[in-house]
């Protein structure tokens, strides 16, 4: 046996994570420190059989649905590795090109599209109070659909971003800051500043904010939340934030200063994003068809971020973070300082100096994404990591 | 040997099936009995594997081509889950991205994107008189290019719905009555209702009412089409339906009154079409570019249409089926009163009732049109379900 | 060892084309001799393989990434064959559904789309000083991507047509004549017509011409460029045209004359294309956003073409080829004469005649395709043939 693999094996034989199996990704929040390790843990280890040229197909057919209520590159193609990894083949459920739109009810479509699916990732950030409860919805459908021996299978579902968290985004994050830090127990007392940040454009989803103060308050981590009064997140997850971080022996508090929050930093994450009561009442007037007042809102938002183009994440800020060279963080694509526009989130010094950082941070996905799979579709992860190093296919026959 | 799965092959070994071997698959009734035996069998024998976790892949590579001219939620995703069964990857052949729409003639984009076809399904539906003209002539041309010695491989086609017959759906819902009425010999004297609806939108296509006259009425059933005057649908398949009833010792009739279909039915298959004529009128509108006559004739059917919105599946007139439960059948979407639109062609409660019947009706598509391949494909089919239980590559390793 | 796959071996240990490995395809004159003809063969072993029903896979799981910055029918799907045939999934990178519109960086969404991609094709070919350069960007991203441990492995690229070279069509159309003209060796003394055509539509791209007359020029033939005054070419690919003939033995020249070019031809080529001084003029007022100047540009190209109505491949000329029968390629779909227009680029009674020959040549591209790929990922060649032949997966367990 591999030295390295069998370190993760044993890694995992201590930890439990049961409840994995055939269930859903939704928020980090619902899962414990087991099982978020267990998520960790596993996608190293398939990150390194790739590099070993380890086939780590555990489908030899099957479909992996994705179902995308919003552009995407990045998250489209890191779930599509993530399927090909695993063995599955991806099929887009485009809506526009299908009937879903013409008002097919979700239990219908649901399992319409899941006769040979094994996962779904959903991707519905836009809406507050409708992404993860259609996330629900489809995952209720599908197993009352397995139960009443329409499937032959569960689907499983993995949240690729809803109006309240980004797992695979946040979780992405950290297996970088503990590659960064070399090692998750090193997190511990380190302070994270996520910051809002000026854009020119406006509506960013609230899911990366509330996520990664939903996340990183689980690891003994001081995190502080900094925005301009008026871009609140949704009050239930900083009360998850005060509650894990309590639980956790770290901190998580709010300012209203950018500086505040960079001081003495370990990790700065400046981004922007939209006020919480805002994306409310946007999603009540689309419900209501009103046009003219999304219009209005619309223009309100954009001068009301005008009035903080000050938030942004500059030279002169990160030399105030420990040492001044805290790790900055992006879930991209950025808004960089005469580069995608005038004034933006972050100045192009800074951006570029951690250009290779930000694409690793990223190339964290697909391998985040493939392991919440893997856990929720394999009895026992540890023998069958163990059989796919036996197997040894060559991924490549190079 | 896996008694159930040898059950499945003693089954095939009775029928003669060999002209499936190389052939396309467009109208039902250009089958033999034997040969849509042949296709029930291996459906099941197919999903009796998948259950058993064995894999049914005869392609190790491969492209399996869609061409859809409608929009399509289900049909698309049974036609990739049957290709991913098999093995073959999908390509869709969208028009909107591809020059087919700038004037490329049909027999060159056939040949073009079929190198590395096994399998082409072509959903072409719209215009009377063109979608199943058009298949032929694709049928033709990669055939011509085999000859030639342009093309590895014959790609052979599926009808995935055309003007005429909609076989997969019609094989699918036949299939679901086997397995309700405990085998294909029950069907037998059965009495089944194929009756128009009322549906706010128009211009449905006839295939589905079509394709069941033809298909149901081989199996000695008493098969009863019942519509609104001004409803017919193409009177050679009427033909073929009374020329059925006769070889099979059912009988075909029409009826301008829904009670009397459904009084005393084992079945019911209430669904919404477009008259025949009213759609030859405007495939030949389309033809000519008559827009305002397009518009003209769209008024006049929904017109139409609203003086029978008494043509409803309601509950009192399922109290008329036999024993007040006859099976409904619907290729779905249906337009549900109250759901999807105030009037249309089933009451909510009616519905529901018969959701889970409704959706193992659908499961069985994927089956059914990876059946269609595999007996074109396969040389032997018999031998070759052998070799894959004994070849025993797991699909999934769970 | 199969005599025939052992041939293809043998000519394959001949050559010297170890600079392929790792290394990306863009233009045909920037490969040697050996290195081209070892595409040519392994295209043909390719090939034969699949007709040997023997499985061609040395990817086990591995996405290829098109990316088509225009619609395509035959290169979209020439490229998911190559990729099919290797064991590559597909994933198109749709600029409509994707971020990249919006003003991502090439570097950023180049390593975002390419944490599990083996290969990439791209098709660029509208803008004059973009396309080749854009290939080049997204090459080198992804290199330092590699070098920075962002991606495991090198994505290659292959080039789907650029502003100067379309390599893949002309490869696979050297590779028919191969055949056609029974060895690469009987190419030497052929003449060659490759001649602009008109067309009622313009701005063609200058593309396949460019690819041509730059390596039909390396084997000795004897290569004449014909068009209408005014509708020149790149200067630069004339010179490596001129440079190839002189090293070859052959000859490039050019001529206005359609009569002088067709005279005594083995080979004609009679396509349309644009101006390259107005396809560089475009590509210009399309940076300055001058929508007036361009529908102006238009205007008067549509008008020049109208003058050379009589740039038309008919009978009349094909009677002055070699023996009357001179071999026409095309790279479809072709103008033709009272069939996709009313004046084009070709008789239609020509191109009847041809049209099986012209699928053939159509036929090797996913080939070619696939060997340029097979040759960058591929450390011995030689060996890994032999391996495929000696493993012995059926592709097809017909």
């Amino acid at each position: 046996m591999d030295q390295k693999l069998q370190a993760y094996i044993d890694k995992l034989n201590k930890l439990n994570f049961k409840g994995m199996y055939e269930n859903d990704f939704f928020l980090t929040w619902e899962k414990t420190n087991d099982e978020l390790e267990a998520v960790f843990t596993v996608a190293d280890a398939l990150r390194y059989m790739r590099e070993q040229n380890i086939s780590t197909k555990i489908f030899e057919s099957g479909l992996g649905i994705s179902l995308f209520r919003d552009n995407s590159t990045r998250t489209r193609f890191s779930f599509a590795s993530a399927c090909n990894m695993l063995g599955l083949e991806v099929q887009d459920l485009d809506e526009g090109k299908s009937q879903v739109a013409h008002g097919e009810t979700v239990r219908e479509t649901a399992n319409m599209i899941s006769f040979m699916a094994d996962v779904i990732g959903i991707r519905d950030d836009m809406y507050i109070g409708k992404g993860n409860a259609y996330m629900h919805e489809v995952s209720q459908s599908v197993r009352e659909g397995y139960r009443d021996g329409v499937l032959e299978q569960i689907p499983t579902l993995v949240n690729l971003q809803c109006d309240i968290d980004h797992p695979t985004q946040c979780m992405a994050d950290t297996l970088h800051l503990i590659h960064e830090f070399g090692g998750l127990e090193n997190l511990k007392g380190k302070k994270v500043a996520m910051t809002w940040a000026y854009s020119p454009s406006y509506g960013k989803p609230l899911s990366v904010p509330q996520g990664v103060i939903g996340l990183m308050t689980r690891f003994g981590m001081d995190v502080v939340l900094a925005h301009p009064e008026g871009y609140e997140v949704m009050p239930e997850v900083e009360e998850v934030a005060k509650k894990n971080a309590a639980a956790s022996g770290g901190s998580f508090r709010r300012t209203n200063s950018m500086a505040d929050a960079f001081k003495d930093a370990d990790i700065v994450y400046p981004k922007s994003w939209a006020p919480f009561a805002a994306m409310e009442k946007r999603t009540n007037l689309y419900g209501e068809g009103d046009a003219e007042g999304i219009k209005a809102l619309e223009k309100e938002l954009l001068a009301q971020n005008a009035e903080h183009k000050d938030w942004c994440c500059t030279e002169e800020l990160m030399k105030m973070t420990k040492d001044g060279k805290a790790l900055y963080l992006h879930c991209l694509p950025a808004d960089i300082n005469d580069v995608s526009c005038k004034d933006g989130e972050v100045e192009a010094s800074v951006f570029d100096r951690y250009r290779t950082p930000l694409y690793k941070e990223a190339s964290y996905k697909p391998y985040v994404i493939a392991a919440m799979m893997f856990l929720a579709k394999v009895k026992d992860p540890q023998q069958v990591l163990k059989a796919l190093e036996e197997r040894k296919t060559a991924r490549w026959i190079g």
